[in-house]
């Protein structure tokens, strides 16, 4: 998907609301169990309940790793269904020398490869930049880089300044912002470092930020959008437990509806306040 | 497999030598392509040729996520036949918040989940050090975590000095130590930068490194060795391409024994030379 047509959808449906989908057999709904695939049938339901409301899906490839060979097809199939008006994130924070990151590339989003279409992946930037630009060969295709997350375990490096005073997620943002553009790659903002997205916005003003951490991580929406917003909206904010496992019962699908009604209803006042819409 | 029985297989092998197994559809002889599973046919007559000449086998798991479900029964399959006197690397590079972690460490170390009971598994520090803790939480299982890596994007960050003059790997290597230990932790450090070795031992002298570049991508075995060897060895050298594609034709497992032997005879004499056997 190409920049120009993620910011229509985000107009038309007056959202940037991203939907993790963190599937684990452990916290679905027991009735579902029964099925021959609980996990695809999880995720039909979800996406059936909320595609008019969200402007993207993350898969967490962990939780479909986890089950090992069933677990992958189970994600292809929920790719196949996710409808194409949806950005799809793999969530996948891979990396690796060139010729490796090349094959994750072609996992993730070639078709004829694993299966998968997916319009970006997750990626960390520690091997710097030959980790990286093999994902953006692909024509319309994105890399959402870590820059600063959302995990205590942020702050064991990502604050730590060098030698000119740049902090280390700021040299990340600055250096990889080179190797692509806000055409093919967008970074990793977690809302739960709502001051620092101020500095982050004069590095890469005009850069998608995916910002996971609202809800059960406990990040603000709001003050990711009072320093995180740029004029084309500028953010895809993620939230996964907080909709999918809004019940546990038979009525899931339509309590994870009400969440993001909940959460897109909000968006549409701080898009319509900061004229985007 | 506990540190004390991985020396222990190095001197009864007279050998430190770890096979990455890269396996591509695109790279193995024409003749396996007939059979029902290329990929494991591959490997198993690649661990039949070598497996009393290496003590550890490194599966990349980019090779078989871009296969799909089938790539990683094929990898199911190669991981149930690799005998247990060997030790075992997901070569994954994962890394993300806790609660996604603990699903990546289920995958890797719990075969009742994806049918895998690796020994260790390579894993990012970008994230910190909540995103390593939860594959320390399995006894006898190990992280082995990127410090200098043997790519030329290792540069891009890797090498740069904090406010105190540390470089970003050395933070990594002193912060991550206190997270684990020797008996649970290794680190990666590429072949290509023997000139490093030096300095890490100082900072780690007790830890295993695994050593990634030696071959295809032109690092040296006896520079490695030279500032990287510890009175236990405390190295495992990796060689993918150069032994797995040593002939592409019917004869490629006797060429990769052949390449293996000859690294294995190298890896005594320097055991030898430093008193280890």
């Amino acid at each position: 998907m190409q920049k120009i047509d993620l910011i229509q959808q985000i107009k038309a449906k007056k959202s940037f609301l991203c939907i993790g989908l963190d599937t684990d057999l452990s916290k679905i709904p027991a009735h579902l169990l029964q099925q021959e695939d609980p996990i695809f049938e999880f995720n039909k339901a979800i996406i059936d309940a909320t595609a008019d409301l969200c402007v993207a899906y993350k898969p967490n490839l962990a939780f479909y790793e986890s089950m090992g060979a069933a677990g992958w097809e189970s994600l292809r199939k929920t790719m196949d269904y996710i409808p194409a008006h949806c950005f799809t994130i793999a969530d996948a924070k891979r990396g690796d020398i060139g010729n490796t990151s090349a094959m994750y590339a072609k996992t993730f989003f070639e078709p004829a490869a694993a299966g998968f279409n997916f319009d970006s992946v997750t990626v960390a930037p520690y091997m710097g930049s030959d980790s990286v630009t093999p994902f953006l060969a692909y024509a319309n295709k994105w890399v959402i880089l870590l820059a600063l997350t959302s995990n205590e375990g942020a702050k064991d490096f990502q604050f730590d300044s060098f030698e000119n005073g740049e902090k280390v997620f700021e040299r990340v943002l600055v250096k990889s912002s080179k190797w692509g553009s806000d055409e093919n790659m967008m970074y990793v903002v977690g809302a739960t470092r709502g001051e620092a997205f101020a500095a982050i916005r004069k590095l890469v003003p005009d850069h998608f930020l995916l910002v996971p951490g609202v809800g059960a991580q406990g990040g603000s929406l709001s003050e990711v959008c009072k320093y995180g917003l740029n004029k084309e909206c500028g953010l895809l904010v993620n939230s996964s437990r907080a909709i999918i496992y809004a019940s546990n019962m038979i009525d899931f699908a339509s309590k994870a509806r009400g969440e993001a009604i909940a959460m897109q209803k909000e968006m549409e006042i701080i898009l319509q306040e900061n004229n985007i819409i």
